[in-house]
Formats: structure tokens, C-alpha cells, sequence
């Protein structure tokens, strides 16, 4: 049955905003079958929305939603002015969350990152990227992935799920990060595509996790298995993971803050989309700010994503992430908006949404708003009228 | 009739978090009767929460809510670029606020401003100041401050409201600030003050608003009327507003990025709450920290608020704002709540709420949370369970 929206401004984010003032949609089944000016609308059994901001929904394309436990402890520790090491000895830093996510079972993680992932709906996001890398042992890293999957069983929202198990080196393996990309990372790859658990590899590039030519070999080997891989790339420091991500066609690269003119060049070569994390840049009180000028100049899509993450990025909120990308970084609300829709859905390869345009799949967001820069101005604001998931309006 | 809340862990806000683990909460009518751990808990009608965090209701001190129009075009066209000149040229600034709420009825007022106030109260927000200072003339102050009373009744919060007539210059006295204090601030306050309006008096001391000079004036004539004074001090420069504000005996000085040792002493001196605003902050851009150990050591009690207003902090979000005072700030978690509790109460005046004693209001949220740090802790999550005004259970 075909259901026609009017009453809404509609911002397709076909090349930017895409406005369309008195705007009209209709939806068949889950896919948009048409969208245009109001007057110019097939007939159809109507729904008047009476003034609504229309979005695709939103497309958080980085982050860690699946972990055990939270860190709120060791943030109030650092804040009454204990050091990173005291933090270390009491167990803090991420391999507190190793040790959690290892000791939960796949109902407590999902338990405990179900409140996470309504959070994120609450406010527009409707199709998310989950990423495993707290388990650090071929099963736990399953463990994790299975859990991403059943999270999109228990929600309208679709899941996409990145395989990182190279997040970080194990107490186990430490002087070993050889050995845990021979013996853990590269063969959980196979078991967990037989399973159907991965849509995309990732690796955390940076002195203090994986050198270049481990992170090569382990995509070479995602590569061999027809994975399509993303870097955490040039975080802390200039590791020429760009260069290597686009070398690997990479869908994104993602964090950037100490990314080179060469590294963005390789970037708009291979088409590999730079995602742009202002919660960790904030949550660390960062100063080296992406070159998103130089992005933009290159012509380098920009995603915007939360980085939900238990340490530098306990965000929850996709347009928080673009108020922050606004603030910090001095994108545009525009570049924001399209961070979170056309570019987030390129950074996941997703080719069925992102815009409002006949055949894209009906992810809808009706905001309580009357313009889109509005959804990166606001901070904190609860906006979001109702979100629609593959066309269905009763979700 | 009384009523027992159990299956809580109770964040009394007495001194610090004053946590009581295992506790109970007795509610009778309005206020808080008993509050202990739950094995001494008077016998009465129980409700069990089953694990939920206890907190007093969070007061948010310091807001500009009540506005007409908002400022995303603003914000849009300085992020493509635009420079204050050109934006001052389109109408931007606050002037542009001022002209929209000028032009808007009270009912216009309530109507734009409620979806603030209702994104406020989801986020745990129980009480609220609201200043006036986008009419700047008498009538249209008076107007604002009757929309803020009117808010009161339309939602079940308690809203206290500040004449805030001294808070910017309007055209019409452009350049003659001394005749906009003598002709429509001080003669404002009898007329506000005779219906009811005012529950305390705020101003704006900088060089881009009004002189200490004028400033005593106006609360030498608010004091004479016996109402309370607060300042927005030092955000820009040093102008000694807060010896200015202890001077008469103010509720609180607000911003204090550039507050300096005399200030801080005199705050001390005169019980004068420091209000920190992270919001402006953090949209500003502004690198000057206003000085928390100082006022720590100083034992000047410290309200965290969202400054909600169109312009420097379009944000509803009172966890958020205590976020950024941690995360900006380097505030405690625990200092953080305070400052939207217990001190904030005293920011307002208010001696019944911002703890949880008995004879308190029974204004309270309950929590999805297992520790108060993890209120700060969170970015833009949804962690409210339910508020509880003057002990309205259904509310
Ligand atoms: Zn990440
Ligand atoms: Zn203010």
C-alpha cells in the first residue's frame, strides 16, 4: 500500500540540503517510490504531517555501541586529579572494558548496550555500524559481533558490523603484536565471515596499538576473504594510514586529526571517505583539529560519527556529533547533516541510503524543526518527532 | 498519604554525593519526611524501583528560555564563512533576538519557549530560572517574565524569574547607556516587583554592556525594593563585577572566566555563589578557564547551568552542561552535581530543595544509573527513569 507525506519541508541531501519547501514522499512497501514539490504529487491515501522538517535517517558510520561495564569511575578518578598511571594500577583505560566484555555473556552485552542503542534512535539514527574489539580472543570478538547482530533483531534499526579485533594488543600478547594478528586477529576473520558477522574489517593504526605493516597484512587477508576494510587512522600521530587505507580501498578512514596533504590526496583517489569523531576530539581535550578545509577542498566526503565508545567518546547523540563537528571543527551544519546521511551511508557501502530519492529505502526522520541547520545549532535538544524504518509508520 | 520509595540508591547531596546505598525515601504530600538506609525505614505503602539512582531534582540557575526565533542562520552563515560584520549587517546578533521578541505576543513566547522547557524536564530539570532581556523596554520585559510565569503553570517545575532588563543596550539608546538604566531598567523593577514578576535582578557587566557604575545603580535600587541581585561578571574581561556583586550581597556572579584572587575573596566573603555557564564556553570557543581551583579552595560554592539562550548556548541539556564543566572544566562529577543541586538551590535562593533531607520538596529524579559520576560521565544519553515534582508520583 502506497502512503503519501505532505505538510514537511524535505532536505534529500542529494549534494547538500536538496530542500524542497512544501514537499511531498511516498512510500511503497519499505522504498521511497517518489518525492517532489506537493503540487506535483501522484494521488494516494495521504498522511499531513503540518509542518515537519523531513531527513533521512541518520547513519552513525563509527562505533563501539557493544561493551561490558562503563568507565564512569576512572573519569571521576582522573577529574579528583589521579594520574594515568594510579588509573592503570586500580585496572582502568581499556583494558578494564577487555576484561568486562570478556567476563559478559552475549545476553549481559546485550542487556547492557540496548540502553545505548535507544538512546541513539531517540535521537534520529536509525541505521548504526557496530564494532567488535573488547574481546581481544577470536571467540570474544564473535561474542561481541554476534551480540551487534542480534541488537538489530531487537530494534527497527539495521546494523552494520566491523570486525576489530586489531583495537588493541591483549595482556597476553603484549611485545607480541605479531603474534596476535598471526595467531588471533587474521584467522577470527574466517569464522566470523562463515558466520556471517562481518561487513567490513577495521584496525587502530598508532604507535601505541598497530604498525602499518601489521594492519597491511591483516587486510590483505580481509581482502582475500572479499571484505571491504576502514582504518582508525592518524589519531595521535602521522602513521601514513590514510595513504594505506586508500591503498586498500578503504571505505573510510577515520579520527584524522594529524592526517597529511598526501594522505588526504590518496583519500580522494581511492574514494575512501574521511570520518570526522569530534566526541573523542572533545572527550581528550584535543587541539589538533582535522584538516577538514583541506578535505573539503579535496573534495574528500566527510561522515560524522559519535565513536560511542566506554573511554574518549561516551556520546550518544548523532546530532550532538554534528554540533560538535559545527563547533570544534568549523564544518557547516550542511557538511554535518550530510556527515550523518549520503556521506555516513558511503562510509558503510551502502548504496540504499542516505538521501530521500525514488528506489532508496524508506529510513525517515521527522524533526519538530523547520530548517536543518537547526538539527547541528541546537545542543541537547530532543527534536526528533518520529523516526520511520523501511517505511513502516507504526515502528 | 505517605508513601515509601525502595530499590534505590540515594545521592542525599548533603556535604558531597552523600550516598546511602541500600536506602529508602518516605514522601508525604509535597516534601520528603524520612530518608535512610532501608532497613530503618519507617513502615508505610512502598513502591520498589528496583535499582534505580536517587537524586534531588536537577535545578538548572541560570537560563535565558524564554525567547522569540532562534539563531541557526546565524550559526549556518558564520560556518560557511561569514564575518560578524556581514552577520550584524543581515540583522544577526542579538538584536536579531530582540526583534523577534518584540514582535512576538506572550503567547508566542510560551509557545516557542515550551519545547525548551519540555527538553529541559526530560533531562531531570525540576526547577528553572528565567531571565528576561530580549524586550528591553518595559513592557516587552514584563512580557517576557509574565510568558516565564506562565510556563510555570502550563508544566509541573517551579520557575523563578530574573528581571534581566540591564543585559544589552537597545537602538534606540544606542550610545546612551546611563539613560536606558534610568529610563526602562530601575523604573521596570516597581512595576515587575507589583505584579509579581521578579524574584531577582540580573545585569550584564562589560564593556560591550553596562559600567559597574551603572550597574550599582540599578541594584541600589533593587536592594531598595528588598530584591535579591546576581551578575553576569567577567566573562570577557575583568570589570570586578564580582567584588560589585558581593558588594550587595548577590545570590550569585555568573561566567567568571576572567575573575580574578579579589573577586573570588570577596565571593567568599559574601556567601556569593560562582556560576559556571560551560555552554558559552564551548560555542564561544573561548580558551580562558574560569579559575575552579581557586574557587575550590576558596570554598565558593560553585551552580553548573545550561545558560540556555539563542545566541552563545542553545542548549537544554542540564547532564550535558554538567559534562562539559567536568570535561572543559576539569570539574569533579561530584562538584558537578552539586552544581545542579544543592548549589544551585542556593544560586536561586531557594532553601527547600537541591537535597534530599526531610522537610525538603520532594522534587526528585530517579535514574537508570548504578553511580551519580555517571551523570557526567554520559554525552547526550537518555538516562532519566522518571521526575518526581513536589511528590507527585503520576505527574
Ligand atoms: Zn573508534
Ligand atoms: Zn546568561
Amino acid at each position: 500500500m502506497a502512503i503519501l507525506l505532505t505538510g514537511i519541508t524535505a532536505a534529500t541531501m542529494q549534494g547538500g540540503y536538496g530542500l524542497i519547501p512544501d514537499a511531498a514522499l511516498l512510500i511503497e512497501g519499505e522504498t521511497i517510490a517518489w518525492i517532489g514539490p506537493r503540487s506535483a504529487a501522484p494521488k494516494a491515501q495521504t498522511i499531513d504531517l503540518n509542518g515537519k522538517l523531513l531527513t533521512p535517517g541518520l547513519i552513525d558510520a563509527h562505533t563501539h555501541l557493544v561493551f561490558a561495564g562503563n568507565r564512569a569511575a576512572e573519569f571521576e578518578l582522573r577529574l579528583q586529579g589521579a594520574s594515568y598511571e594510579e588509573i592503570a594500577r586500580q585496572g582502568g583505560g581499556i583494558l578494564s572494558t577487555v576484561t568486562a566484555t570478556r567476563a559478559a555473556s552475549e545476553d549481559d552485552l546485550i542487556a547492557q548496550s540496548l540502553p545505548r542503542l535507544d538512546a541513539m534512535i531517540a535521537q534520529g539514527m536509525t541505521t548504526v555500524e557496530i564494532k567488535s574489539g573488547y574481546g581481544l580472543t577470536a571467540e570474544d570478538e564473535l561474542k561481541m559481533l554476534r551480540a551487534a547482530r542480534r541488537l538489530g533483531q531487537l530494534r527497527p534499526v539495521t546494523i552494520t558490523t566491523t570486525h576489530l579485533a586489531a583495537h588493541a594488543i591483549p595482556p597476553e600478547y603484549k611485545g607480541n603484536a605479531d603474534g596476535y594478528i598471526n595467531e588471533v586477529a587474521i584467522p577470527s576473520l574466517s569464522a566470523a565471515k562463515a558466520e556471517g558477522l562481518i561487513d567490513a574489517v577495521d584496525a587502530f593504526c598508532e604507535t601505541i596499538a598497530f604498525t602499518p605493516a601489521q594492519v597491511d597484512r591483516l587486510f590483505t587477508a580481509a581482502r582475500a576473504l572479499g571484505l571491504r576494510v576502514k582504518l582508525h587512522a592518524e589519531q595521535l600521530s602521522d602513521q601514513s594510514g590514510a595513504e594505506l587505507a586508500a591503498r586498500h580501498a578503504a571505505l573510510s578512514a577515520d579520527h584524522l586529526e594529524h592526517l597529511s596533504a598526501e594522505g588526504i590526496a590518496a583519500m580522494a583517489r581511492a574514494g575512501t571517505v574521511a570520518g570526522i569523531l569530534p566526541g573523542a576530539f572533545y572527550t581528550l581535550r584535543d587541539t589538533h583539529i582535522p584538516p577538514i578545509t583541506a578535505l573539503r577542498a579535496a573534495g574528500v566526503p566527510m561522515a560524522v560519527a559519535t565513536d560511542c565508545n566506554p573511554g574518549s567518546s561516551p556520546m550518544t547523540s548523532l546530532p550532538l556529533a554534528m554540533n560538535m563537528a559545527c563547533t570544534l571543527f568549523r564544518m557547516t551544519p550542511e557538511e554535518a547533516l550530510l556527515g550523518t546521511t549520503a556521506h555516513a551511508a558511503r562510509a558503510l557501502g551502502l548504496a540504499d541510503r542516505g538521501t530521500l530519492a525514488p528506489g532508496m529505502r524508506a529510513d525517515l526522520c521527522l524533526w519538530n524543526l523547520t530548517h536543518p541547520a537547526e538539527l547541528s545549532y541546537r545542543i541537547g535538544a530532543e527534536a526528533l518527532h518520529k523516526s520511520i524504518f523501511g517505511g513502516h509508520l507504526d515502528a
